[in-house]
């Protein structure tokens, strides 16, 4: 038997235990939870076959009874002696893509970030759209380029035109950009032509996620009309290894920062809240941006409720995210688009001016929550390494 | 043992072979092949479990080479003596969902169908954007509501917002269309950062579906700035059930209309073919249009092409779709918002003048291309009917 030590302080402490999936050298992918810098092996702790899969799925699809269950048993389990075979130093496991990606929406809903776009992409015109505060805006992106942190991205080819050209080339992308993002990931799904209510967030989301929305600025300023962006993000959005479940972040919740108009009924819910969490975006190592999600416009129970009011089903792994975090300030902008202003207004890092992501460059988002009595629920990190273009 | 008639001049003779899954009363779901109007149990037939599965992707998975050889091997054995056990006829099974479908990529590949949209929806400006004659646009849909042809179809709520109205309002959609396109199914996909060249086209994609991508124009209008249609096309697109393969449609190749100007190296290709297929719409059993697959801007193979110059992945069961088809004559028209002109210029079906879909409406879209020698190939249908919103 081994007791599992939790490091001072430490954001993996026993009121987060984010779920994720592993593999240590001898066994196939399986379900964990960190505790600390610990993976328990939850196939022989608990020994539930849900957990000897290769994704989340299974256990996502039981439901939020089930995983309220599992969560009281694991604070209790974790605090005692933990089988052996059970523990794995984080050092010495692989961590895979925690569940299988049904589909994924991305949303828009910083006011800051759609501001300063709507400015950048069309400067001559209102930067917000008149939809805007009424609606949570969003567009489905491709589900099968959700890649698990630690993953390379290939620089992107595409079409890209510059306003003073007369036609488009073709290339590897000149304006390869990030978004931080939180996401959310559906545990149970709804009917086709039912809908989740407002009010019923918490029945359907299991946790959240990192996410970075990967995105050439160049390929979408060109293709993105009418239709919205495609290639110019479809190439990889990376999330982090670890889910981080709902009541996780219960002492995370906060007002939201107020909506005028007053959105219709169907996205008034008893309880709108959002979430207390501090990104914070490292560029090769230096940090270069804190974006604060308390800022953001739409809640996760509107852009839920708003993603079915028109009775489209929701699956088991749906995944859909928030869009850039960006707050007022200029340090706290979640795109490299946004902090540099279009490129126009270069950003420092480790001593170099730089606009858009140069071959080699590593970006990975960090980000903490509040949790109860002054502790910290930790997201780990989403991370990836630019890569030149395939050729 | 049986021998399977099939009807003179039926377009389900051995040179279509079309792909689907069904369950006969007493078993569960399979693969079968359409003969006439028989359809034949191929795990029974072939005694190969990948057949025994519930849907087409395990098969799909095997490769364009297995593919070739299935259906050799069938045009051989159909023609013979049939074991009984395999052979159902068309009415007694139930027909599902062939495949299941990983992403979904709706393109916008018609001229006359994008400009009269582009009339509709921006009357100030320029039918066509600047980009629309450079690749093909296209953007992701849901695919967890692709549903096989015979599924209601539940009116969509939503937010909507006249132009002479000062704040948007909820409830059903009250202008329901429909889109009449054709769909491409993805079998061997292509990995992250690779590339699926524009001469590959054959490799990977197993076949042709029909697809109505029902749209409420409305909830479209007022949410699609600027990141694309959403909640006005999710709700439900749906597909028919037979899985036309590639190579039934040799016979129905075209050239393409003509692009000017040439497009960019990745999407031309030593063999840009277009589809010789011909499209009916039938709004309560009275055709009301017949839009022309060969007036297609945009090749098939363009736009897989284009899908994935970005180094995004392709996986089994990828299904794009080719956008509304519609030609140059105001009776070939793929949407109900063109061929009523926004609603102003109402159609006579079965007597009385309609311009949007009322509840208990059905539409059903068949198609046919030519085959060998003078033959049919048939696509079958896929139909829908219109029910009330939930409250």
């Amino acid at each position: 038997m081994s007791t599992i030590t939790i490091p001072d302080g430490s954001p993996f402490g026993l009121d987060n235990l984010p779920y994720g999936v592993f593999s240590a050298s001898d066994s196939q992918k399986r379900v964990g939870v960190r505790v600390g810098d610990t993976v328990v092996d939850l196939a022989e702790l608990l020994r539930d076959d849900v957990f000897a899969a290769p994704t989340l799925n299974p256990f996502l699809a039981q439901g939020r009874e089930r995983w309220t269950r599992v969560r009281t048993q694991l604070r209790e389990l974790l605090t005692g002696d933990v089988l052996e075979a059970a523990v794995h130093a984080l050092g010495d496991v692989v961590l895979h893509l925690p569940f299988e990606v049904a589909d994924y929406v991305d949303f828009y809903a910083s006011e800051h970030h759609a501001s300063n776009l709507g400015r950048l992409f069309r400067p001559d015109a209102e930067p917000l759209l008149p939809n805007w505060k009424h609606l949570p805006v969003g567009y489905h992106g491709r589900a099968g380029t959700v890649v698990v942190s630690g993953t390379d991205i290939v620089r992107p080819c595409g079409q890209r035109k510059a306003p003073d050209e007369d036609a488009p080339t073709y290339g590897p992308s000149r304006r390869l950009d990030i978004e931080a993002e939180l996401g959310f990931v559906v545990g149970t799904g709804s009917p086709l032509g039912g809908r989740i209510g407002v009010d019923d967030f918490a029945e359907h989301v299991f946790g959240a996620v990192l996410v970075n929305d990967w995105s050439a600025r160049d390929l979408q300023a060109w293709e993105y009309v009418p239709l919205g962006p495609h290639l110019g993000k479809s190439f990889a959005t990376s999330i982090s290894p670890w889910v981080v479940p709902l009541p996780a972040l219960e002492a995370a919740r906060v007002p939201l920062p107020g909506q005028d108009p007053a959105p219709l009924p169907y996205l008034r819910g008893k309880d709108d809240w959002g979430l207390d969490i501090d990104f914070a975006v490292e560029w090769n190592g230096e940090v270069v941006s804190r974006p604060p999600y308390r800022e953001m416009y739409w809640s996760p129970a509107q852009m839920l409720a708003h993603l079915t009011v028109n009775g489209a089903s929701a699956r088991t792994g749906d995944l859909f995210a928030s869009g850039t975090i960006s707050g007022p300030e200029k340090h706290q902008r979640g795109a490299f688009i946004e902090l540099s202003w279009g490129g126009r207004e270069p950003v420092t890092v480790k001593g170099e001016e730089r606009t858009f992501l140069l071959d080699g460059d590593e970006v990975t988002i960090t980000a903490t929550a509040p949790g109860p009595g002054g502790s910290r629920i930790g997201f780990g990190e989403v991370t990836g390494t630019v890569r030149p273009a395939t050729p």
